[in-house]
């Protein structure tokens, strides 16, 4: 038997994705748990729920909210968190490059990285200059090379446009509404990085 | 100088209310922290948001994700959880008996023995027989002598209805858009049942 597994279904726009790409991996590993990336869009998702834009800035006051609770929540974490301007941010382009980290192996290191940009260091995940840089603290942190450019070159490619889309879909179908979300290989879902470590005790049970 | 206080805003109709109700006095009464019960109604906070019934039925994905979310926490807690049918209840007149338990010093036992007549025993709290049934394990708990029919008369008092909608427009105020909701003598929010281990502790500092 290979070890239990984990989903982490997140998008790079999220807050809360945030805060759980920032302890997922040694939160896992601790337990013998393998986590399994999988970056979708909550556009789609969203907008079938009738929302334009997200839950938050619908809703401003849950919006505001949120912002007050991320901070807090990062400053016991010892995490920066500067909400992103705009929010939320399009990450259209961050979710492709994951894609090529996926089918590459190293998007365990890409992942964390370019959150930290995002929301800890201001920079905005569209621009190829904010990806460049998460590429290369992730092939530092792999011990990879990584060639920039072959990566936003395959990232544009019509696979991983299809893929990104199939991935999207797929959230859908499993009935995910938010980000992040823990899916388990039972098929139970955790919503929100305060399910996480809930999530992982049940991967593991399995 | 007194003891740190927190307030705790809740309607009974919502299901992670009852997770906290259940947990909200040992666990403060641990840190020194005075609770302050603050029953109101999520009904008009919700319509003001567009929604012309709780969020969990205006998005149906969502609600059935949180009752297998609270199946699981209530499981885990050894408590009982049934969703209740109809979901929400109306829990006018149980928040009217509240605000008379408030004014007679016993709310902190009622409330709980009302939220485990509604999601452990099945009862529908706005039958006159459900409010009596846990008005009378309130007064075994407290060790009061309550007249259920006194009690009730006064619930339905014009100055308790009055009480009752100025602690739902201070809720708007507060700007809480859901419940459970701590908040601070700070002005601080805390939202879900989830946050109220980091709201005892926040009182606590102050």
């Amino acid at each position: 038997m290979g070890k239990p597994t984990l989903e982490f279904w997140y998008d790079f726009a999220s807050t809360y994705s945030y805060l759980s790409a920032m302890r997922i991996k040694p939160l896992a590993e601790r337990a013998g748990v393998e986590v399994l990336h999988r970056p979708f869009l909550l556009g789609p998702i969203f907008k079938a729920q009738g929302w334009a834009s997200s839950p938050f800035n619908v809703y401003p006051t849950k919006g505001r909210y949120m912002i007050r609770d991320m901070e807090r929540l990062a400053a016991e974490r010892g995490l920066v968190f500067h909400s992103s301007d705009p929010f939320p941010q399009n990450s259209l382009g961050a979710a492709r490059v994951a894609l090529v980290a996926l089918e590459e192996g190293w998007i365990g290191q890409f992942t964390p990285e370019l959150f930290k940009l995002e929301f800890g260091e201001r920079c905005d995940i569209s621009a190829a200059s904010t990806l460049e840089q998460a590429v290369r603290r992730a092939g530092e942190k792999s011990e990879l090379s990584l060639d920039f450019a072959r990566v936003f070159e395959r990232s544009g490619a019509d696979d991983i446009k299809r893929r990104l889309r199939a991935q999207t879909e797929a959230a859908a179908v499993a009935q995910i509404f938010g980000a992040p979300t823990f899916r388990t290989a039972d098929g139970e879902l955790f919503w929100g990085d305060d399910r996480l470590d809930q999530a992982v005790v049940w991967a593991r049970k399995l």
